[in-house]
């Protein structure tokens, strides 16, 4: 693994040019973004939205949201993109290819945010596009590929514009009210999408036809302390989990707890507490990146001279492979019959959510790793414990995720941060790792 | 141990009589009460405050608990008792002794209910004690000691009336409404006390000057199975335990239950689950009979796709001794310390409720064990993990406690239930026991 390092490369560093072969196809040293290019563009739309915590609140739909969106398609017409709004309300930039027969490679993000988020969650990756078509644009370099720089709408309240993209939202879905105040159905439309034809906005090929787009990368932040903890300066993301969650209910026997002695209790919390363990054990023994967690617990009836009759618990489970989650979900069953057994309780799960796991692809992983090593910044695979619209996207062609780190992990709130070497380390290995993909 | 079984001796049984030297005193079989009479006036007492899943809302202070008071001293007065109402709104009902300068030999208990509870709580010792002050009366048994049954108000509210005997009402609490919509003041009154003389109410002895009463016997149902599920008729209580109670808070750091790996994580929960289980492997260790419950749980910020940065507990030990209670509470911090470096978590505890132990003296736990032996009866040792009145009447001298079984352990509620041969069989230790210990 290498330092952590800025890539300080600039455009007049790159030299030995060889007259009747473009400049970039020959250059010594990897292309570089406009570092402060990009991170100026970032500060400004910082300010869409911004509140007093110093974050922003720039929920989909919202003014502010419309406001920024009419910015970045500002900046995606300097970058030289041909713009559009598609009939789901994202934003479209395309440049043309080499080979305009090839299907698009596509790149981008969000920029929409959580209520009190911060300025880094889908940003930098929106920000970073822009970035990489508008530096291949006024250098001249073309791609084989058509490009398409997406910004999706609406990722925080359900990734609905990537989704919609591949058919998944549904008609009742459009009733939501978000929290802007406005319904899907009406946020889109402010965006100037067309509710009425979102079933036109759907990319995927027909069946057993051909990927309706060459690939896609999208650079994120972390929202995980790993990379931060570890100086790593990107992550290099194997896929986005799937996810799995029961609901947990230990029934015992609520009795006094004065007058039932220790070896004679059916006590649900008890048996609760084993099982918390039991999950964080069974979870570490599997070896792999899985994770499980129990994050909501309620003990009836609650008192404290009551030995707790009942308990109500959640559990997820997260990891690349379904298979995983169940084999994990399997042997937490079967220490909660043995645990079940030794207080006197009993076990029931109700499953209540599943998202399914959207690998990466392998090939894009390596020219990530590959553009990583060009520009002498260390990396590392890992998976991405959270959701993003590359989830959707892989359903229509190859996917490709780039982390760069969030410092302390802390992400959805004013204090979410990444350094500003971090933004633009992540924004060059995009564009090193698109560029080399184009060629294959 | 005996066998469990129900004494048929009654009167007519008596026999060997000797001229000249009283009846009861040359009894060759223990003098047994009226059974009959008693579960007739259990019965009777279960009609005030009816409900109609078959238990009784008698709470303190309401129509049905003065109704049923007003029954009940109808009864004490044919039981040959000289019935007055104290300050505190007690029902006292007094016989002379032979030698009237020794201090009152007292028995009783209350019957006052919880909201929606059962027949047989405090009511099994109150109508017990009425029956052994009616046996001794018809059949014309004197006692060295005065006699006083005492009927004591709102045990479940607070044991006011019995810690009003020792002056620990505080004027404050008068202003509490209860469970029956009056004050603890205006209920006083109803019962026909006086709440702006309880000063004169206090039976405490001057300092450093001689017990006010000879001692103080209660008859009760267990409140938990342990006579029940081992058969054993009688109870001998060993005192009535002390009570500490904590509100422990677990810190850790919420964080992403995706983005945070396991090997990365403060789980505030995971930390409350180890400990949760090491407070019952502590209690365990330690010998004895005490018990430690964590009955109350709250986990923040409470969310499936959330780690837990912060759990609030209670925790709660009881034990016969205090000096238990701190040694267990002590090996349980240690753990903790221990549980908190495991998971990267900090402990705090924060006591909230103390009640003193109250031990009985062991002259009368003797004289409860051969009566019981007298009759038949099988018995055991052990500690009252529950409150009442005895608690308090151990401030002002000896105390003895009757344990009979509780089907099932349950209390509280509609199924509570003793059976029948039990309630007689607890009145015929306590019409034993009182015999002995006026005696000695």
């Amino acid at each position: 693994m290498h330092r952590r390092t800025f890539a300080r490369t600039t455009l007049a560093g790159i030299g030995g040019l060889v007259v009747g072969t473009p400049r970039w196809v020959r250059q010594a040293q990897p292309v570089t973004c406009n570092g402060p290019r990009l991170l100026k563009r970032l500060r400004t739309l910082a300010t869409f939205g911004r509140n007093d915590r110093g974050g922003i609140s720039r929920v989909a739909y919202s003014d502010a949201d419309l406001a920024a969106r009419h910015w970045a398609r500002q900046r995606m017409t300097d970058a030289g993109l041909d713009v559009h709004i598609d009939l789901a309300g994202n934003l479209v930039g395309r440049r043309i290819g080499t080979d305009d027969t090839l299907p698009p490679l596509t790149l981008g993000s969000h920029i929409d945010s959580v209520p009190e988020g911060g300025n880094f969650d889908g940003q930098v990756g929106s920000m970073g596009a822009i970035e990489v078509a508008h530096t291949l644009h006024e250098r001249g370099i073309p791609t084989r590929h058509p490009l398409e720089v997406l910004i999706f709408q609406n990722e925080e309240g359900g990734k609905t514009g990537s989704r919609a993209l591949i058919g998944e939202v549904e008609p009742a879905e459009l009733d939501i009210v978000t929290a802007s105040g406005y319904t899907i159905r009406d946020g889109i439309a402010r965006l100037g999408g067309d509710p009425t034809r979102l079933a036109d906005a759907v990319r995927l090929p027909p069946s057993g036809g051909p990927p309706t787009i060459a690939g896609f990368l999208e650079l994120h932040i972390e929202q995980g302390a790993v990379l931060d903890t570890d100086g790593i300066a990107i992550g290099v993301v194997e896929g986005i989990v799937g996810i799995k969650r029961w609901n947990v209910t230990v029934t015992g026997m609520a009795n006094h707890a004065g007058t039932t002695p220790m070896d004679r209790r059916h006590d649900a919390l008890l048996s609760a507490g084993r099982f918390i363990d039991a999950v964080n054990r069974v979870v570490r023994e599997h070896t792999g990146s899985q994770v499980a967690t129990v994050g909501r617990i309620d003990a009836e009836p609650g008192a404290p001279n009551v030995i707790p009759g009942r308990v109500r618990m959640s559990l997820e489970i997260r990891d690349l492979s379904m298979d995983t989650v169940d084999a994990v979900f399997d042997d937490i069953r079967v220490a909660a019959v043995a645990i079940g057994a030794s207080t006197g309780t009993r076990y029931a799960f109700e499953r209540f959510y599943v998202s399914h796991e959207a690998p990466t692809a392998e090939a894009f992983r390596r020219a990530i790793e590959a553009a990583a090593d060009r520009l002498r910044l260390s990396h590392r695979r890992m998976p991405s414990g959270a959701g993003h619209d590359a989830q959707s996207m892989a359903r229509l062609g190859p996917v490709g995720m780039v982390f760069v780190p969030s410092v302390l992990g802390i992400s959805h709130a004013a204090a979410e941060f990444t350094k500003p070497g971090d933004v633009v380390n992540g924004a060059n290995v995009l564009l090193n790792a698109l560029v080399a993909i184009d060629r294959t």
